[in-house]
């Protein structure tokens, strides 16, 4: 555990982010596939990729389980074996970490990993049914807390104990959708202010309309490989050098803390220890800012400042494109889309296009370390991996 | 690739099958997880398992996802990396090839792997709704077709290209419930006439009421660590030998043939490979007799008999215990019970009784090599292991 690459991108693939109305999510991840195809012309699909693991958080959006082997199919890999895994809305945070494991197992050289989610045909009051599902039911969902709440009770927690402030919250809005209006593929591809972001409407206090992420359709993948055989398909490979995955009691009401999430914790801590990194070594991440205030706590679990210290961090500039450490440069959650199953795999897909100098206008200069956070449900799963320009 | 030991099974729990009221599907995982951690006493959970993947289908019945961590925090494990994957009803068969992946990767030396579904507090038009979600949404479940009605379609192309009989469908009823009746943790532990499987009701011709699985909850799981250490762990180690997964269409309406499913024959295929094993080495099997059909097509798909020969060879007594090659010696999901999600590592629990000399009245003499055959929807996925005794 000393730096060394785990696995190899050889490519990587996303879906336009939004409403994509009339297609089926398997339509959607094929667009994803046929995308890291063609980035990568020297890899054969059918004969090349050896297994898949396909993050989708809910069955219920499309009356459709059985993901692994429908996207196989859509993707061109017929008969590969094929698995879904779920972890909410870190579900393909967790298709990565398995197929991590699925390539240093020596059983598969080359391994497709990626996720999606077909939301936006469902009403607001069914997607928000389907997403409480990753909270707990007994005692959170049955007492009709949803997602909004949960990370109000941070947000709360977090301004009680630090001072942090509504103001503080809307910057990270701000940035992110600065940062949007770059991407091509966002669902929001326009700038607010930060008086839109502190007036809009309440959704559960402190959190209003922009500290939340979007209701999307999208898919994203990436194709990794044993870090001997990167070379065979592209010039350009991404490293991954450190991978973490961690779980907490689903419900919050049994954490110790809420301004702080162990899982989150301990997993930076693993895949740190793995890559040999430090946070001050980061260049720039992507982090799971499925509500504002979850940004700002990523901040704080990732050593990139102390505890308390998040609402500094953002409103120091720092973490906006040209800062020091440049933060969801892609948009985030926030003005990229959260098409929650494609989420994880979507932040590695960005640490792609940064690392091998493809992000365009919003190019971070000189990136070497990269880094991904993604989160299930209000943080009892986390997974953090580190990544490598090559 | 030549019959080493890949992974060795340490442990393994089972919960009671059946209709376990009062209980959320967590508490019934736990009390999987404690059967196992009871028969290895050397084992410290907490300590020693450094990852959990746990096979549940669907999030509709309790109307909770996120079950990779709720599962880990309810067997001790709590901060585990803990992900569910999903497969239909070959959840945790793909739980099984993603926990051996983990092994040997080296980033986990101990691996638990389950899976788990509550289902009788459903009614049977839910349960059949969310089962159907396995299958193809838009050309199978929207035109009204469920999976009674999938495997009839199977039956009647057997019968037409084979001669198949009723007679042969109900004897692999028969035959299961009679193994189940010895089974003190089986849903239905009674044995039935032939004339009562012939008479029952019609579900989908030819599918009679006995030809069918059950409605079950339940939650099993296994242990599984390097062989290296197996040692340290148990005098008894169950090595496994072999591991083969696929995939295919998820509509049965795209597939070459109704008789045979491609998926379990590519599995099968790798997993004798891998584990340098032929059929007639097989000493006993779990196969995934969700109707009665399925056991007669997976004889044929695992080469027991010859195309077509499945129907002769229930019939000749070869598949009941005392037979050459003694199948579902637990009940199957016939009579032992199908929660669905759980299925796959049951079948590798009685493969660890069985190897290990604890299936008491229904242990198979001498058994040195075992098999399990776990399906997924109609066959789009199906997981094959081969285990030996150590």
């Amino acid at each position: 555990m000393n730096g060394k690459p785990l696995v190899s991108i050889v490519s990587a693939g996303l879906s336009k982010f939004g409403k994509l109305e009339g297609l089926y999510a398997r339509e959607i991840f094929a667009l994803a596939a046929k995308e890291a195809y063609d980035r990568c012309p020297k890899l054969n699909p059918k004969k090349d990729i050896k297994a898949l693991f396909v993050g989708q958080m809910g069955e219920s959006y499309e009356h459709q389980g059985h993901t692994g082997a429908t996207m196989a199919d859509w993707a061109g890999l017929l008969h590969v074996p094929a698995t879904r895994t779920e972890a909410a809305c870190a579900s393909s945070g967790a298709a990565l970490r398995a197929g991590i494991y699925a390539v240093l197992s020596g059983l598969c050289d080359t391994v497709m990993v990626g996720g999606v989610e077909k939301m936006t045909h469902r009403s607001t009051a069914e997607v928000t049914e389907y997403l409480a599902m990753a909270s707990d039911y007994p005692f959170e969902q049955w007492n009709g807390i949803t997602f909004p709440g949960l990370f109000a009770l941070m947000a709360t927690a977090h301004m009680n104990a630090y001072g942090t402030t509504e103001k503080d919250l809307s910057m990270v809005a701000v940035k992110n959708h600065y940062h949007g209006s770059m991407n091509p593929k966002a669902q929001i591809q326009k700038e607010i202010t930060l008086e839109q972001a502190l007036s809009s409407r309440v959704v559960a206090w402190p959190l209003k309309l922009y500290d939340c992420s979007l209701i999307t359709d999208g898919a994203s993948c990436i194709i990794i490989t044993k870090p001997e055989l990167a070379r065979k398909y592209t010039d350009t490979p991404v490293h991954i050098i450190g991978s973490g995955q961690a779980s907490d009691t689903i419900g919050l009401y049994e954490r110790e803390s809420f301004t702080s999430l162990k899982a989150a914790k301990i997993a930076a801590k693993q895949a740190y220890e793995m890559a040999a990194v430090k946070p001050e070594d980061v260049d720039l991440a992507e982090v799971h800012d499925c509500f504002t205030i979850a940004e700002i706590i990523a901040y704080e679990d990732l050593g990139f400042c102390k505890p308390g210290g998040g609402g500094k961090l953002v409103e120091s500039g720092e973490t906006r494109l040209g800062g020091r450490l440049p933060v969801n440069t892609s948009g985030g959650l926030k003005s990229k889309g959260h098409p929650v199953g494609a989420t994880g795999t979507a932040q590695a897909y960005e640490m792609y296009l940064q690392l091998t100098g493809q992000a365009d206008k919003r190019q971070v200069r000189d990136a070497e370390v990269g880094l991904t956070h993604n989160l299930g449900g209000s943080g009892a799963t986390a997974a953090v991996h580190v990544y490598r320009r090559a």
